[in-house]
């Protein structure tokens, strides 16, 4: 979904909540009109789905329905960023930065804390997290300033650090900010690099777009 | 799914969000994997979905994931079953049968009242329905006596009601309930119908199964 599609779909998301709540309340009562509507606020449920899982609560046995209203507000009320990384922690400091073990020399910037979860469920890199809490958007308005680069370059001016990865997304904002990160960090000495644009593993190329055929020829490696 | 599939499921969905649950509470926090192993138990979501739903309520204002918290436990405290027919609603009678519009000689018998809110929908049928909470399935060791069929014959002995559509779902179990009932409902000298089985609109005959289109040739109608 490019991102004008993402506003006209911002836009109709209100008439389409308030349309189908009310004839979900008008058949099965009002509180599973409610239900549809909350449901309909989280991203990739659609009123169908809404409606799936509003009468899925309705034939839960009562302490798991609870049970899921309370994580949701257990995890409003414990959650919070990290004040080194901004990962998403219950404590002042987060897993990832308390770990010993961790390799100190390595710091790896996304855009978002669940950006982290991915990235470790690859179970590639052992290194530590920034994230920087959004990316480089001039059109709309978020500049370097709102994004928590601040705390990047005192931790890079700490010392230990020799090389910065950007893991940054593969767009538009994400490449701007990887550009600005790039220019701005390696002053201080410390390598940079990006993570690899290319072919998704197990996708086929005849569905490729054709910048990413272009970068996966750009960024080939001899076998 | 089949129904095997769906016990095989079942058996796996305790392992499957205890280890997802586990890896999300470790890079994450606890919270946040308690949540993603809450919206696992939704039918539908699997451990990616989760994942996605959790980090977007963590996303949301306060009120909002507020929001849909006492929706769902409003849902579960404020529902309850019509007496009358067995939809959802948070009165003792519900809309549908309230409406003195409605045609009271026609009842469409479902199997759930989610069937009812997909019936009202199409906007084709106006008349009463009536949820039997279930469909007849030996292998589950449930019989008629456990489905709500015992208040359907009180309605229909009551006097108006001219035809009985049977709308419960076109599987063995939906099959079953179907006949018995028809053979229940004729002896009362009303007329019992059973919804079209066919193919589907929109739908692609290649990609029909045999039996459906069997029943739709088996249901042809001149032009």
């Amino acid at each position: 979904m490019n991102e004008q599609e993402q506003t006209s779909r911002a836009a109709s998301l209100g008439r389409r909540q308030g349309k189908a709540g009310a004839q979900v309340a008008e058949v099965s009562g009002k509180a599973l009109g409610r239900m549809v509507g909350a449901f309909m606020k989280l991203p990739g449920i659609g009123r169908k789905s809404a409606e799936r899982l509003a009468f899925a609560v309705l034939g839960m046995p009562r302490e798991e329905a609870a049970g899921i209203a309370q994580a949701i507000l257990d995890l409003k009320n414990n959650s919070r960023y990290c004040t080194v990384c901004n990962n998403i922690t219950e404590e002042e400091i987060c897993c990832i930065c308390l770990d010993v073990r961790r390799d100190n020399t390595r710091i790896c910037v996304v855009e978002e804390p669940s950006n982290i979860l991915i990235l470790e469920k690859s179970a590639t890199f052992r290194g530590r997290y920034h994230a920087l809490l959004g990316a480089i958007s001039p059109l709309d308005g978020i500049g370097p300033e709102d994004l928590k680069i601040d705390g990047l370059l005192e931790r890079l001016r700490s010392g230990d650090i020799k090389e910065v990865i950007i893991a940054t997304n593969p767009t538009v904002k994400g490449e701007t900010t990887a550009l600005y990160l790039s220019k701005l960090i390696k002053p201080l000495g410390i390598s940079v690099s990006r993570i690899a644009y290319g072919l998704p593993v197990g996708g086929d190329i005849e569905y490729a777009d054709e910048n990413t055929v272009q970068r996966a020829l750009e960024g080939r490696r001899e076998m």
